[in-house]
């Protein structure tokens, strides 16, 4: 059974008070990256795995994308995002990411965004996601930075003062579960290195266009100090693949 | 004027006492992943950027490369170096990586081990590389990691035992020079992101086809326990790209 946190009705509600959730992609810090990493979505069919409340694909639609799906394991998070727009080219489906199963070349973008660091076989998703495509098609996904997944507690180290002295890595090349703390306790998340991440891609013949590793904008910065802290170390990496 | 340390007597005195000098590629920690990125050499014209006592050069024409050229701006280095090896089929120039000024396309593949950490401009350095392969012809790199280079200090953090609570990271963002130590003091080192390292490739033409992450063999922990510490976090980033 594939872990489905979104339908716990804490999670659910801590993850509804999150910016992100409330006021959509200009509020996730990383989207701004994200954005450019994101082709002309004009006339394309777009599939979004791990859609969450339809953010990505509300910007899908707004691009002028001929058809959108969204996927997500999660009921609540669905039902939030039937309930914020309504178009007869945008279908959400109930589905965990692994178990998906769409015909062959029937998508030209695929997006997904912070979901693939719960999927536990992360070949057998890129496998999929690479038959899905048309040719040409491209591919683009964040995940949880390795540097920010390789220890489970995923905080900065502090002094006895309560100041962040660094971020710790370690365990790095020890892939796999990492059970860890988000909104709530007990969140499977799973820690891969970076070589992972490019070679599953490259093996099934993807070619890396760009990645990048997010880090706030000046804005951010200066309306929120506490932003700054997040040159110190990547949070997220956002790739950009093409068949 | 680009910094030259490997002349400097005290550094040289140090370097030439490191396994790696003296035993060569096996006794290379990172040697066993870096070997597996290296195409066939057979008949093949092969560059080597900061070749240093020209081990990878004598791999080379081990492997039957027809013209071998090694690089490296220190004289001390190649002196060792000449007198290690005699063939005809070998050059050495001593010249800054920099300074590199080679017809175009006269290459199949290029080999830079541990060098370009040491290069302030890397995109002119890569821009160089695409115009001196011929098509198809093949790039391996290895450079300090960016989870290693990001703190000047590239130390582990110790708890007052004296153990190895973990690596910090810090200024990951804050690209540039970082003034450390390795061997002796003031060695100016640049940190790259990881994103910087690979989109300086893409957006030239060249085609990431795998990038690894240093670790230790099995053999190495068993050997020397301490080898175990390299699982911890990647010291050596090992990129392949294919024009």
């Amino acid at each position: 059974m594939k872990q489905n946190k979104y339908d716990d009705d804490d999670f659910f509600r801590l993850y509804k008070e999150m910016p992100r959730s409330q006021f959509g992609l200009e509020a996730a810090g990383e989207w701004h990256i994200l954005k450019q990493l994101i082709p002309s979505l004009e006339n394309k069919h777009v599939l979004d795995l791990g859609c969450g409340f339809g953010w990505h694909c509300q910007y899908a639609l707004e691009q002028g994308a001929s058809q959108v799906i969204g996927v997500d394991i999660s009921q609540k998070m669905l039902e939030q995002a039937q309930s914020l727009v309504k178009d007869k080219r945008l279908t959400y489906k109930q589905q965990s990411i692994e178990e998906i199963d769409f015909p062959n070349e029937c998508f030209d973008v695929i997006i997904s965004s912070l979901a693939i660091h719960y999927v536990k076989d992360l070949k057998a998703l890129v496998q999929k996601a690479m038959k899905m495509l048309t040719d040409g098609g491209v591919f683009v996904v964040s995940v949880e930075h390795p540097i920010f997944t390789a220890l489970p507690n995923q905080d900065w180290y502090y002094n006895e003062d309560g100041e962040k002295l660094h971020w710790p890595v370690d365990r790095y090349q020890d892939e796999g579960v990492r059970e860890t703390s988000f909104l709530t306790n007990n969140v499977i998340k799973y820690h891969r290195t970076l070589s992972t991440y490019i070679n599953t891609l490259t093996a099934v013949g993807f070619v890396i266009k760009e990645i990048q590793e997010s880090k706030p904008t000046l804005e951010a910065m200066e309306h929120d100090k506490e932003m700054k802290d997040e040159m110190r170390r990547p949070m997220f990496l956002l790739i950009k693949a093409i068949k």
